[in-house]
């Protein structure tokens, strides 16, 4: 007997649709690995609402009411979400994340994944003693990998500012504009001078856009990139298939 | 103003998350052609359901309540579909939509899309006049797109018994078993014959495994493949950005 899950998508909408592929693959996953044949109805039965969201990052530079702007329709979709019997929701966007905790108060009946908490877990259970996180401005400015990390003993290597331009830089001008290369170049240059600088360190690619940017990339090959939609999508997997 | 639509998945779960992909780019390509810039905030808002539903073919193949299993499942999710607000519905399965009347007439307050009537009209607009089927025996033995086809006036060229075999190796033994190249090599050379035998044709990939085992395959190279899917998710873009 599995769970109901829910995904909270959205933000965007294409990172909403990708993170369903990992789920569906995680699930997979977890159906081989107890050597159970993968069949269509093995899957847990899941949701996921893809609601329009007024942008996150610009809402968390703003103070007063626009600040929350984005909490209402992702109160209405959570709560949906649950109404449809999830017991266990993930967010698909790292940076909504800044709405957690508000979130969960108001549906204590489900478990809202926390993307930054299952890294840390993750990292944690693996072995991993240094991390270092690219991420966008809005990220690091709520601290969410910082503290999850800090709270599993696991120091957060932060890049300079420049290279924090850089990935602005390779986010915005590179994959949201379609310049692949551009965003290959300037991600793959940040993760080596982290690795550079900090030796054999996991490096959480804290943002949907960087993987993208960093798909087949032979200068990275070898790094320790950590992608948190796939680890996020393996816990809620783990949620669904745990005994009621 | 964008409708609410909704995708009735989980059969299986990864066509279903794929169909939230080609959904997501649709509505990508509607906002581009009308010289809108591509905003999270400009999606539709959609909602898709991944619920266990029995086996389609093997349900088509029996007879007494054996026969109506996936539909209780399905009527099911498509209210709640309903009661979540959509418009219109998309089923991410062709076999499935042997039980579309039946669900239709009970929702009669949503538009549900029928895959080969979409494919149809898409192929009419398109010019084409001669149309050749690959697909399951379940979806041969319903006549899922004969008839739809006939309805538009277009004639349905259907391969052999021995290519049908080799179509439903193709799908068993090749891509739900992981031998891509097994796939590969079966679905080329029934495209192949169909194109040979009927000249100038659009060669309708009536399974979602098909589209998956001929990615990339040059011995297809400058046939007219038509992905249902892909149509289909067009269609449910334009649904959502109808106004009301």
């Amino acid at each position: 007997m599995t769970q109901v899950v829910g995904i909270l998508g959205g933000m965007g909408p294409a990172a909403g649709a990708d993170f369903v592929r990992l789920f569906v693959d995680a699930c997979a996953q977890h159906m081989r690995a107890a050597g159970e044949p993968v069949r269509d109805q093995s899957f847990p039965e899941h949701w996921l609402a893809q609601v329009p969201v007024p942008d996150r990052s610009g809402a968390l530079e703003r103070t007063g009411e626009g600040a929350h702007q984005p909490l209402e329709p992702m109160l209405q979709a959570l709560g949906r979400l649950a109404a449809l019997g999830s017991r266990a929701v993930a967010i698909a966007c790292n940076t909504a994340h800044a709405w957690h905790a508000t979130l969960q108060q108001r549906f204590p009946q489900i478990e809202l994944l926390h993307v930054a908490r299952e890294v840390a877990a993750h990292l944690s259970a693996r072995g991993e003693t240094q991390v270092a996180l690219m991420a966008t401005e809005g990220t690091y400015r709520v601290r969410l990998y910082e503290q999850a990390l800090a709270d599993s003993g696991l120091p957060c290597h932060l890049p300079t500012a420049e290279e924090r331009r850089m990935l602005m830089r390779g986010i915005y001008e590179g994959v949201k504009a379609g310049d692949l290369p551009l965003a290959e170049a300037l991600f793959s240059e940040v993760a080596l001078r982290l690795s550079q600088r900090h030796g054999d360190v996991a490096i959480v690619m804290g943002c949907t856009e960087v993987p993208l940017g960093l798909q087949g990339a032979a200068a990275v090959h070898g790094l320790k990139l950590v992608d948190p939609a796939r680890v996020l999508a393996s816990a809620l997997a783990e949620r669904a298939y745990a005994r009621a």
